[in-house]
């Protein structure tokens, strides 16, 4: 029988110089698929370089985790960004990405956007086009990584580029399969039992549970994990752990 | 007999968002060589979007014009970055623009430091070492270009990145070879026939006179123009004419 | 009897660094008010330092050109930043602009959103409060300068700040009394003639003629003028001619 | 009998956007003046908004903890900032601290140098002088905070500027009285007891031990403690207790 399979990814080298923001490494111990800031909203070129030689050297494959110029907001904030310009910041982020990927020998082999543009781009149809473009203008066998049956999936599907779906450990969702708004209170999980569980869930079940008590059919390729504080790197383990002892192939999802 | 060969680089894409600096697309009618500004001294995303285009449509050699992140200095002021971070400013900015060269149907040909790194990798053993290990980090057969006898060249040599030397048609030349600084009266050659006068003499002669009216020997590769002005296209366009006439093959270093 | 009087206000200090928009010593010859770039979308500190001590030597009043952190935009991308941050972010461009006035012997007499923040702040009461809310925290008679009718003339109301209306001569008003948005033709008015007479019109008799053949009566205490091309500044001067010669007292709107 | 006194100084607010550095809130139960991070190497606009806030509450002096452009190198890399534009950076940013400071009640009260800027002030007279005139343009009783024997220290008193000096309980001093340099061993105490005993040699005596086995003569009004770890802020609270239980009065040198 065919053993099932997921990759996990989640966020990486999102400090800014002297600043760092979670445990790049050992969050490079958990997954497989690494999620690197490019700049523009996080990420020197340093911290760039750093994260892509350990990534590397641990065989753990690099995306492209791009998002608004935005420092000062760390690109949570949504910015009416014209096509042009926007498909231009991605490809400027993912040609930075490439060179540390490549020296470190490897190169970056997904993309994936951040915070408001990953939101954005869930709803809005121009700039998901944009996102796409941008990756299918630089090469259309790269696939684009976000929530299944959001705008980018069909602007990847229409740009010709691959598309991978993700799901939540640790996000309540709705009936309808979409992800109940951070805004909304018991948006997040936090109790290690429940987000263990539901990762499991929809690994081994293809579903999850809705705040109504129900469930929902969930087709996902990859498991994103947080890993922004300790707390979410231990439970990332956990999550990581629970599948391997479930039988679980964790690997990228590249192949 | 073999005919005298020159390349023509100059600054391009030096603009920011709404603002702009010189006339990428008249310059880019002189020039066998762009050295495109990959954004931490000058040139946003959509800018170097546009000149790379424009570059490759035309068949002109596209260089990373590499600089310190100092958007408010132009990239004019010295800044005492540590090595690493250099380097891997450096392989950011190169990263960047490859993208955009590649969405072009061309490549980043060449290295060109620019302002203050550009005079402080010719004296500064540090950074022309720190220019020359991201550069051969990334890909030990893309030329640096610069001034010959400068760190950078000894640098590039130690490295095993091939140099490739350049002259200067608008600034004065010491009898030791090089160049009287920018804040010394009469560094820059204003003259339309004092200009186009030296830069007949450093292709076809292999010298350049001298402050002290003398002459001293220079081999080059490429003739460094500059475009930042209406006025500066105008003496551009003069010297390559010039040079034309002269039978002197106006051609890409890159070969 | 009572002269007709009228402020004639536009933007300065927008370049930044190198970069340069417009020319700001002849604008100040036309202008009573000067919206002085606060440095977050153009208006580098030496530039605002020296527009600054220029406007103080004419006499010309100094406003303070607020707009989003977006210095790769100009400030013309609607940024959706939380409440408080955006109250801070402006507070910080005010203070900033502050300094400069009171170095020149003058200060900050009122504070005019740019861009993307003006047209936010007309219909979008929860940016609008927060420029009213910033202005207010930090000086309840320091007026705001904008749109007549706009969410930030409410705003400003409820916040106890003053709020002076402005209207434009070379731009064509919809019947309603608002602008035709610029993404529609004919927004932008070029002819002199035309520009002129609508700023006579304004001024002499309150009101304007709109793109369906009316008029509509508008109130403005300010007009604002552009100067960010060289014709643009001898349309401003044509503009105040006009206004000098029909008997209108130019003055600045602070009294 | 004449209690001995002193002021205790910290850099506070030195996050920027979502990343933190050292806590704040502890910090200013310890300090008598915060050096308020002023956005260019360090502090977003929120953050100052907070500190101004809570030091005001608590009666701590606010001063402006000014610095060069440099987010990515928190300020610790030597920029070759022309006179001018040094002068207007630091305008700049005393301004915009300013603004905080009033809305919380409060005002600036010094100025002192961070990072690279402040080692540089202490020996370049260049970049001293700008500091200085920076602060005398826009007030002459604006004290600095620096070095005793530094080139500022010479340059506020050629302004008319007044100058305090402070000393450090966590730095090792050479025997003529200047610090050893970061980048040698032993340049920074982190033995509690060494610490504590340094505070109180330099408040109590007027001296401080060498790494020689010496001590030399130090005269200074305020102590500058690190908060940028959790062990640094319980070490600058045993300081502070310390200091206390021997009988020293801590307060505020502004008086």
């Amino acid at each position: 029988v065919h053993a099932v399979r997921i990759d996990l990814n989640a966020d990486l080298g999102e400090g800014f110089g002297v600043w760092r923001l979670g445990d790049d490494e050992r969050l490079l111990e958990v997954v497989t698929s690494a999620n690197v800031a490019c700049g523009f909203h996080a990420g020197d070129p340093a911290t760039m370089a750093r994260v892509c030689a350990s990534a590397a050297r641990r065989g753990v494959v690099i995306g492209a985790q791009v998002g608004y110029r935005d420092l000062a907001g760390f690109g949570r904030r949504f910015i009416d960004v014209p096509d042009a310009e926007l498909q231009a910041d991605l490809l400027y982020q993912l040609g930075a990405l490439q060179a540390f990927a490549r020296v470190a020998g490897s190169c970056v082999r997904y993309v994936k956007p951040h915070g408001a543009l990953y939101t954005t781009a869930a709803v809005n149809a121009v700039q998901a086009g944009a996102i796409a473009a941008a990756v299918a203008g630089y090469d259309t066998t790269l696939p684009l990584l976000g929530q299944a049956g959001s705008e980018l999936a069909r602007a990847a599907e229409a740009s010709g580029v691959p598309f991978v779906a993700e799901a939540f450990a640790d996000r309540a969702y709705q009936p309808d399969g979409r992800l109940v708004p951070r805004s909304q209170a018991g948006a997040l999980l936090t109790d290690p039992g429940v987000v263990v569980a539901q990762a499991l869930d929809i690994v081994t079940a293809g579903r999850v549970g809705t705040v109504d008590g129900g469930a929902v059919a969930v087709a996902a390729e990859s498991l994103c994990l947080h890993g922004d504080t300790p707390g979410a790197v231990d439970l990332a383990l956990a999550v990581r752990a629970a599948l391997e002892q479930a039988g679980v192939h964790i690997a990228p999802f590249t192949g």
